[in-house]
Order: C-alpha cells, then structure tokens, then sequence
C-alpha cells in the first residue's frame, strides 16, 4: 500500500474521495464507542488509502499511558474489529501518528499539553493545523470538554485550517435538554462545524434509500398516499441492555432509537425530491418532513411501550429487563416503543408510518416496509386471491442488506390462483465492492468537511418535539406494559395496529 | 392414483379443474406436434388425475395399424417426453381407450369406421358422446376432415353433449387465406366449439402477465406512456429449420411467430382491464388492443428481415438458410423479422412496441421487456449516474422462467455512484408447486369447454391485418438483409432502433 493522494477531480463521484492533512483527537479511548467503532473504522480507512499519509490520532484519557500504551490499545481494536485485513506497512505507518495525553477533563495542564502535542504533530506530520475532536464520552462532559478547546486555543482555526468536534447520541433526553446541548457546543463551535453522528446515516443501505427514489422511474410514481397503504420502519434488537443500565435506565428505546435512527429513516422515505445531494438541500427536506408530522389524538391507543420479562431467546432461557444488573426493580423505563405518526403533506396524507424498536425481540433486523394498497379492483374469483395480501417494497437495512419487493403471481398449474411471491436484490450478489462500517464513511465525511449525512440540530429539535407529548403521556400513565424475551413486543403493539385493520410484519 | 371426479364449487379457483366424461379424436398421430406435445400432455393430465376415468384417444391415420399399434406408438411417446413421471397403472387405464381408424381423409368408409368406434366408447367406457377432434394436419387438409365429420354426422352432438374441434397455426398465411380458412370451419363448428391453439397462451409466465398487472397494485401505475419509454418483445431460437423446410420455406418469421405469439403476447401486454378473466371479457380487450395498432408510414426503416447465412453456433459450425435442405436457393423467405408497432390509445401514444423473433440467434429466449424512461430529474453529479440506464421490468417468458427488474442502486463504498442492479423472481425458488407444460394446460381447456386462452377468429383476422402491409412492402423489396448464424441478426435490425435512440437487450 502506497499513500498517494493524488490531484483528484472533486466533481467525480467515482474517484476515491480521500482526506487531506489532518489528525483526529479521541476523548474516551477506552470506551466501547471507541474500541468497536471509532479505531477500527481510522484502520480501514487507512488501509483504502483514505486518509492523509500524515494523519495523526491522539488520545486523551485519565490514565497514566505512555504513547506506546495507547498504541498498543487501538491495535488490539484493530486486531479484533477491523472490518478489512490487518497489514503490517499499514498500520506501522498509521501508528507513527499516534500519541497520547493523559488527563482530566478539568485539568488545564492536560489541555495544554494537548495544545502543544497538536502543534508538534503540525509540524513534524504535516496535519496543517486541521484536527477534529471526537468527543466519545457521555454528553454530561461535553461542556467541560470544549470549554477547555475553547479556553486553550484549540476550538479556533488558524486561517486556512479548519478544526471541527464530533458527537454522538443521546442529543439531550427531551427538547429542553437538547437545546441546552446544543447551547453548549454552538457557543464553541459554530454550526457548520459540528458533526453529529447517526451510524444509521452511514449505512450503506440506508444512503441507497434516496438512490432508489430519485435515480429510479419505476418507484417515485406510486411513492405517495394514492397508493401506499402504510409504511412500517423496525429496529428490532436479539440482545437485552447488556453492560449498558446506567446510560439505558431512564432513557428507553423511543429515546434511544425512535428520536434518532427511525426518525431519520422516516425523514428519507418521506421526503420530497432534494433539488441536490448537498448538506443544506437534504436538511430542508428532511426538516421538512419532520416539521409535518402530527400525533394522532389518541396517544394511549395509537403507542405502545413494554419492558422486557423472562423468556427464551436463540433457545436459552434469558432474565426480564428488572433482573438486569444495575436496573432498579421499580424502573418503568421501556425497552419497546412502537408510535403512530402521520405526515401532514399532500404526498402522505391518511398513510401512518409505523415506527417500532426493541431489544428481546425475535430476531435482529432492521427494516423499512413501504406497504401498498390492494389493487382498488381484482378481476379474478374471490377465492382465487385469498392468499394474496398487500404489495410490499421492503429495504432490508440490516442485516441481509439489500431489497425485497412482495407480490402476487399465478401459482403454477392452477386456473388462476395468486399468491404472494418475492422477488430480491442482494448486496452482496450485485456488487463486488464490499460494504464499509457506517464509522467509516462517517469519519471520512467528518475529515473532508462533508455534511450531507449529519443531523443538524434543527432536525434534532424538530425529532424531540414529535417525541415529547409520546414520553410525558407514557410518565404519567407509569408502569409500561410487559413482554416475554424473544416475542415481538407487548400485546399492546399488536392491538395498536389491529386497530387499524394492520399487523405488524414479523421480519 | 385412484380416479376420482367429486362434486367440486366450480367457482373455487384453487381445486382441481377435472374434465367431465369425453374423449379424443386425433388427425396427424404419426406428426411432430401428437408425439412431442399432444399424447404426453395426455398421459401428464391423466396422470395428475384430472381426465376422467373413460377418457378415450382415438388415433385416425392413413396406416395399416391395430389398437395396440397405436397404443405403442402413445407409449413410445409418453416414455420419451412426458412431464410427469411413468406410472404402469395409469398407463394401464389411459390405454384401455386407446382405439385406431384407419383411413384417408377421403375415405368414407374410415369415417363410417370412426363414427361407429365412438358410438361404442359412448356405450363401454362412457365418454357420453363428447369428444373433441384435434386436428393435428396441415391446414390444406382442415376442409376434407371436417366436411367428413360433418357428412358423417359426427360434428354435431345430441343434445346435452358437446363435439369440439382443436386447430394449430398457421390460420392461414394472410387476411384472406385466414379468413377462407374460418369459413371452413365455421361452416361445420359453431364458434365456440373451435378451438385455437397458441402454445404460448398456455404458457404459465404469459398467463401470469394479467395475474402481475392485475392483481398488484405496484405495477399498473406505471404501466404507461408516462413512465415507459418502450417495450420489447423477443422470441429467439437458437435453432435453424431443421426438417421444417416444407413447412417454413414461404412462410418465414413473420407469419410463424409475430402473426400469432407476438402478437397475442403484446396485446396481453397492452390491454385494459378486462372486466373478468372469462373469454368474451380478454376477447374484447385483446380485439380493443389489436385494432388500436397501427403501422409506422417509413416501413422501409422501421421493419427489418433478414435470412440466417453460415455462421458458428455452440462452438459449432452451422450452415445458412439457403443450404438447408428442401429449400430453394432463390428463397427470399426471411428467417429474422422486426417490427415496430404503434397503440393509438391514450395509454400508450408516442410507445413503440418493437417485436422481433428469428431462427439461429444468440440464444434460445423468449422474454417481454417494459423500457421506463430515465428519472426526469436526477439530483445526482453527472458522473454518478453514468452506469445508471433505463429501469427495465422483464418477463422471462422461457427459458428461467421468472422476473427481473433492473433498477438503480448506489456502489457501495462510493459517495453516491449509482449503477443497474438487478431483482429477481424465479418460478422454480417461489412455487413448490411445478408448471405444467402449455399443452396440458390448453387441452384441459379445452376438454372443459373453457375458452379465454384460446384466440378468436377476430384476433386472428385483426393480427392479419397487421402484417398483410409488412409482409406485401417486404415482397416488393425481394431479397432480404443476411446475418450470420449465431448472431443477434442483421444490421438493419440495429439501426431500425438506433434511429429511435435505442438498442435491443442482449437477453
């Protein structure tokens, strides 16, 4: 592997798009964000010759490391987690560029070592003053940490340079706390230069959402109220809260899942047509979705939330979600939460979008389901469609990442029975090109400056405004309802929908 | 396999269709079309129970045989191209009513012999003087058998019985040799009691296109001029004449496949939602459809024929049209023919339809491929969409019967790079259940007396009308373009759609 970062025409879509000099700083290096994620995606970015023959990553920790102990970490995340082949000329490359800063997040010595550690990397690696601060560390930090940028210089780019901060979920827990967030690091940074992270964003097959709508004839047509039914978009998680009580209790799966992940999927089937793919384009249709979706009026029949009890789950019996280490036993924070929203436009009328997540459920998945109507007319034989149900369009997010359309075709041999039938595009039979972590394309766009696939804060505001009335109505009424681990949520799920005339698709 | 014929709801679609007490008259037993197609096809229905338990086949041929000549002859057949698998005892049964009449077609005595042989399976094995003549003879010959039938009383039934007769292509070789033919059979069958056979019609993928279009709701809105930019309409043979130089030289393409499959093929394509799927309804929306086509004014640049010269086939090299035996060396018979058709509805104004069918081509295929237009607007960078084309819906008619629908999916790993991807249905991955051959399908119709597969005597006059025009502009221009055996055909074909701005699939 050479490290050429040739004259490129940025106008080319198809030529690699690779970062020009800069370092990254990773505050909370020994966090599972930045073990699963965060090192792994910096390796195999370099390791497409992505990033900057000079890059430079230093970590910033309360621990007494030396530069060669941080090293040693980020090799053992690479070792474990990184999604392409482990190169020795890679990674000693790579490596020369790290350091370490010990330190708290108080202490204004570590800060200033920072600063001088930055400015030693700008001059013996070339990072040319241009460094983003990735901040994995939970939110209650984030003040602290860039008011010390801020007060050490670090926050303010020299001219020609840029320095940017990067963020991840929870954006606050209601619209009051984001605003505050939001006060917190826009009174540092300004707007252009923070980076929210939403992985979902990053995906593969959630970016193809808007190829498939407007690169395509076949499909935007019948994209609208006169023809679909309901939309259905699920994040359903196998696995319990693990090691995670103290950030999952009092948060719960509408906070943790529906404010962001499903509402920025709704926000990109929804949309209308962007007038191009550019930051600024795709934030006024995304927010103007959000701004359009209404509640139904009745909350207590069109949401359903449940806590997960014991069931059996990939044939091994499995502890309820008030056994989980470090959960309170009176805890009504929910780990299913399915809503009902509608989309004021003209576009969606009378069409709920069903959103649902859990943890416990069935199966890992996750998916969006455009339903369609049934066919206003059938000039067959009633019994000869008994077996036909809706026409469905179904992107498969993850896993089996790729598309299903369902619909009915003659049976074989019959007069003229029809049956529901699929039709499938696999990823990974269509292309050869592998799919990169969301981390990876995410951390590259941060790097070249790239915003299109960052939820601005507007969007974050807007998300927590639809979320609001959902979570107070859910307070007051107190215990959520229950389900067995490995079932599809609660009882209640199924009679929201069964109360429209729907099921839920059991994926 | 026991014989059971229990009362059935005949408006249930999904039970069985059995055929009532009847039997089988066959002209032509020792032809290509009784031994490949209609005596296995026999054996397949018996064998799937659905003859019922009397049925008889009477073979009538110019041949010194007993019963058990004939019988051999059936056995010889069903052992070679039977669907289903050979089971001794419904071989056993089938065969019991077996009979042979000797004789010409000239010969009163033979049909004397015939009348008095189904008057004693009436009687022994109960087939209740219903019986159907399939006439599998040149149609030069269609006046003498049916005239006999007539004089001999056998082309009327008493009452409460039915007499059917059964006729292939060609319905003669143009409008009024088609419509001289009609009066033939139409002086002793009344209309519903002829039965046209076109293969394809039985085919399962071309009984699925009204089964697609009308049983979903995703496809019908986009199924016109707003969004399809053309469609194109292929049967290739990978084979050359064979011993059909009697049969084909004078013919040629045209008149063999786009006459009658094509033809039917597009109007199945085209037509409106008929008000049920019973004959008269598809009768008159297939009749709506044909009338409603018209012919471009420059057929000179809008039709292409060519022969097949010598050329390399399967690794093979093959000889031309003009070195086949039994044909002439001055024959200007085309064996590849094009055109474009034009629907004058407000469906499809401004769609052409471009058909095509030829002997030694690429590939053996029969498919039917809905072109949309390209997105009117594409939010994307050039470049991105440079290996992005047209979305296509393609309806593999034989062989890999299914669907395909090519679309546009982003690269993964790219910024926003899109290219065709394609999805994909296949019969054999959806249905358990298998098709059954085309000829099992039709003769079951038409022992039921169920006719919407069967095209009318209009429909043939229609299609006729059609080509006459081609056919005479073709005849003044005498010999036809060449192309080489193996190939996709010849250059005219090319250019006639490079005129429009388009190119033929490569299927």
């Amino acid at each position: 592997m050479t490290y050429t970062n040739p004259l490129r025409d940025p106008q080319d879509r198809r030529l690699p798009r690779i970062a020009g000099p800069c370092g990254m700083v990773l505050f909370g290096v020994t966090g599972d964000l930045s073990r699963k994620k965060v090192m792994p995606a910096i390796y195999d970015l370099a390791n497409r010759g992505l990033l900057p023959p000079g890059f430079s990553l230093v970590g910033f920790a309360r621990r007494d490391w030396a530069d060669q102990d941080f090293a040693q970490i980020v090799h053992d995340s690479v070792k474990q987690y990184a999604r392409t082949e482990f190169r020795e000329e890679v990674w000693k490359q790579l490596a020369e560029g790290f350091r370490f800063v010990p330190g708290n997040f108080d202490d204004d010595e570590a800060f200033e070592r920072l600063r001088r550690t930055i400015e030693e990397l700008d001059e013996a690696r070339g990072t040319g003053g241009n460094h983003a601060f990735y901040l994995a560390i939970p939110p209650g930090f984030f003040g602290d940490v860039v008011g010390q940028l801020q007060e050490h210089g670090l926050a303010t780019p020299e001219e020609g340079s840029w320095r940017r901060v990067v963020v991840e979920k929870p954006f606050g827990h209601d619209l009051e706390s984001a605003r505050e967030l939001n006060d917190v690091l826009g009174g540092v940074f300004d707007s252009g230069s923070i980076f929210r992270i939403d992985h979902y964003l990053g995906k593969e097959t959630v970016q193809n959402i808007l190829a498939l709508r407007f690169a395509n004839e076949m499909f935007e047509p019948i994209w609208n109220a006169n023809y679909v039914d309901h939309v259905q978009i699920t994040m359903a998680e196998d696995i319990g809260i693990g090691g995670r009580a103290g950030y999952y209790d009092g948060i719960g799966a509408a906070r943790d899942v529906i404010q962001n992940h499903l509402l920025q999927l709704m926000s990109l089937v929804a949309m209308e047509e962007p007038t191009s793919f550019d930051a600024e384009s795709l934030r006024i249709e995304k927010q103007k979705v959000l701004s359009s979706i209404v509640l139904p009026n009745r909350l207590d029949l069109t949401t359903a939330r449940g806590q997960y009890v014991q069931g059996w789950q990939g044939g091994e019996k499995v502890g309820g979600f008030l056994e989980e280490e470090g959960i309170k036993k009176t805890s009504t924070t929910e780990t299913f939460a399915a809503v009902t929203l509608h989309v004021d436009t003209r576009r969606w009328a009378g069409v709920p979008f069903y959103l649902r997540t859990g943890k416990r459920l069935g199966r890992r998945v996750t998916e969006v389901a455009i339903v369609f109507k049934r066919a206003p007319h059938l000039p067959f034989s009633e019994s000869s469609t008994e077996e036909l149900t809706h026409n469905a369009l179904v992107i498969r997010v993850q896993p089996d990442e790729g598309m299903t359309i369902r619909f009915g075709s003659k049976v074989p041999g019959t007069a003229m029975e029809i049956r529901d039938v699929n039709m499938d595009f696999a990823y990974g039979g269509s292309f050869t090109e592998a799919s990169p972590e969301a981390y990876e394309r995410l951390i590259l766009d941060v790097l070249l400056g790239d915003p299109p696939l960052f939820p601005r804060h507007e969007e974050v505001e807007l998300s927590w405004k639809i979320l609001d009335p959902i979570l107070e109505s859910w307070a007051k009424k107190g215990k959520p309802d229950t389900y067995e681990s490995g079932t599809w949520g609660p009882e209640s799920a199924d009679k929201m929908l069964a109360r429209d005339g729907r099921v839920w698709r059991r994926p």
